[in-house]
């Protein structure tokens, strides 16, 4: 990324695209992006919905001027030093526009996936030179969260393509991660469902409704796991002993909650679909109707931001 | 808790005694505590240990005059209007002291117990009046972290008993959250220590190492559910279709993602004491040597200040 000036270009007009959009647009000062959709209203739909990524109160032009849009992928792809594509989550989808814009792209471009579950390995499947792709996945919305879960295809993308992701993405101030291996879901969503499960457990039993849940964790998991992950914590928690005298002084507690959570996750049903589902998605929107994102997001920069200063 | 000025036993000097009258102190400037520990040297271990929970540059003279000290309990309890109560965790030790406070305490005095995990039935076991206790659990510390997780004995707690409790930390800007069943390791643990047992399972299966799963935590989730907890981010990513608009779009990762959690758990035998345990403590000594806990305390604030004032 020594190159002062960067073309990018986006596959799919997406919520998704749109965020990365405004992400580059903002962060990289020197990049030029070309948004390939096929939907026919490209231009007025992205000058439309892009405002709303952009901050508030800035002048959008010059950020608007920086862009240009392509219904054929050939012309969006051919002078584009990174493609990153967002489109469907479908694997054939996937397989075909990764061939064919290996066809039309420059020989040192990076190919980025931004998909939450189909694997770098599976999607490379037909093209000539699989070393070239990557998944990187955000946490949504890419624009204000940090991380970028980056993810190889082991044994098959290039070093070279993996150290220059993480380059890119440092240099704008992102939080990229390489994820080692092509697990199911990758890390990000894997850890967010295993609370998420047990959150919906303990509203099945009764014990707190949903609302009252989502308060415990803004008062306690959420700050803290802001300033230091749940090692971290827990090492902390273990005074100068770190996390071994943690797991010696907590383990019984540690123990006796997931042995109580496995039987409840159970006794409740909690798999997708079951009877508890309703229950809770009803609770939901009586809690919180339509949720104002965007003051979700301009409260969760304010919190980015603190810790990021401190 | 009309009574402008309010008088308070805290009884056990640990970290969490010392931390709550740091909480009081600061927070409530009509109290004065009067903390008991059957230590001998309980008034030089105060005024040595508390400042360090005290705001730094503050005059720490007009907190220190507020407290008093009694190695004898029903010196410490006799004009309590509060008796909270932060002893070993054992069960016979709280059945013994709430009967003997309960015999040396004002009739009107609310009895609270900082118990991770003992009831309020069980400790209440030998008390005349057993409606007067609850759990009032915190996330550590409580001077710095909002959560209480307030948890009566189910038809057994007074409901008055509950409201004035929940009225003191509202007061005092905190966040009181009601657990309406006596369940294992109540709520904030068991949701904390479910995705503590999907990480430690990522990192015995070598996707990521321990402190890039904080790393991860810390881009995403933490700061996520500081602005909004796990329902609310999920409904909100349902758009208007809310929660169950999500789990119709995205149910099938969801499950993915369940279905691999308890294979790799079994896989990885994440059960306390397993053999994936050494390693990752060893991680955990290896990346952050002992934790500067003053540092993350300072962050917190700061993070916690700034949700607070959006």
């Amino acid at each position: 990324m020594q190159d002062p000036s960067i073309e990018i270009a986006l596959i799919g007009a997406g919520t998704i695209g749109l965020s990365f959009a405004a992400l580059h647009l903002t962060q990289n000062p020197n990049c030029t992006i070309t948004i390939h959709d096929t939907r026919p209203d490209l231009q007025t739909y992205i000058q439309r919905h892009l405002p709303t990524y952009l901050p508030e109160n800035a002048n959008q032009e010059p950020y608007l001027a920086r862009l240009s849009f392509a219904n054929e992928l050939p012309t969006a792809v051919k002078n584009a030093q990174i493609v990153q594509e967002q489109g469907p989550e479908n694997l054939e989808f996937k397989v075909a526009i990764w061939a064919e814009i290996e066809r039309h792209a420059r020989e040192d471009a990076l190919f980025w996936s931004s998909t939450s579950g189909i694997p770098a390995s599976a999607q490379s499947r037909e093209m000539q030179d699989p070393t070239r792709l990557l998944v990187v996945h955000p946490y949504n919305p890419p624009h204000i969260m940090p991380l970028l879960e980056v993810v190889p295809a082991p044994q098959q993308t290039a070093e070279a393509v993996v150290e220059n992701t993480l380059e890119y993405w440092r240099e704008l101030g992102r939080t990229p991660v390489v994820v080692k291996k092509e697990c199911t879901g990758f890390v990000a969503n894997r850890l967010a469902f295993a609370l998420f499960r047990e959150a919906c457990s303990l509203v099945a039993s009764g014990v707190v409704d949903v609302k009252e849940l989502d308060e415990i964790v803004q008062a306690s998991m959420g700050p803290r796991w802001t300033v230091a992950g749940p090692f971290k914590s827990y090492h902390a928690g273990g005074g100068e002993g770190g996390l071994t005298s943690f797991m010696e002084k907590i383990g019984g507690t540690v123990k006796n909650c997931w042995d109580a959570s496995k039987e409840d996750v159970t006794a409740n049903d909690v798999s997708v679909g079951g009877k508890w589902q309703e229950d809770v998605c009803k609770q939901a929107d009586e809690a919180y109707g339509v949720v104002d994102t965007a003051e979700r997001d301009m409260k969760t920069r304010k919190v980015l931001s603190a810790v990021a200063d401190s």
